[in-house]
């Protein structure tokens, strides 16, 4: 493994579509990724991995099972427990940079169109 | 473990030390630290754990043992994989994140005046 040093909004840049994460670094069996969002993704979990989010950007919403909304903006940071049910949706776009084990689908056990399987590093 | 969430700056009130590492948050097995930084640290590696560094405030100073030293700005980020040596420094008061594995001591095996054993949480 290498030295790795990166801008965080640089690498936004390179990233076109909403809701597809890109793999800016790994470390310790973990990923580092980042994810433009707009609009509404689809209700998952992890069953096995805890998953955070650090908004970069704008404004995030998740939508929790018990009719609760975190609301995270840019500068705050976001904890999702394994198994936790979670949906996130915005009202524009948001920048996000997430920490989740290597082996995480962003969907979850949830198949869905907007699943990616083939992550792409930037 | 429950939803966390939490603004990075303002977890920075709650530390007056420098070189002190406080946790904010764990997940698999990982835990999110904050730190203010001034001056120099001491040289060391971790034998078994990579390290993110992300600079929220200030210009951090890496220096590797191959004479190259980065520079890492607000809003970059640095990664040093397992086993390699580095020695931090700052002209001025600079905030960091980091994120590790739970085991992970902030001096390696370095023990010195500077190591803390245990860890608190902001």
């Amino acid at each position: 493994m290498m030295i790795k040093d990166f801008n965080i909004r640089e690498k936004f840049a390179h990233i076109s579509e909403y809701w597809t994460p890109k793999v800016v670094a790994e470390l310790n069996g973990q990923y580092v990724k980042l994810a433009k969002l707009k609009g509404e993704f689809v209700w998952h979990d992890h069953e096995n991995e805890d998953e955070l989010f650090q908004v970069i950007e704008g404004t995030l919403f998740m939508d929790f099972r018990d009719g609760s909304t975190k609301t995270i903006k840019r500068g705050e940071v976001l904890v999702v427990p394994k198994g936790v049910e979670h949906k996130p949706w915005t009202k524009e776009e948001v920048w996000v940079m997430l920490f989740e084990p290597k082996v995480t689908k962003h969907t979850g056990d949830v198949q869905y169109e907007k699943t990616v399987t083939n992550l792409e590093w930037i």
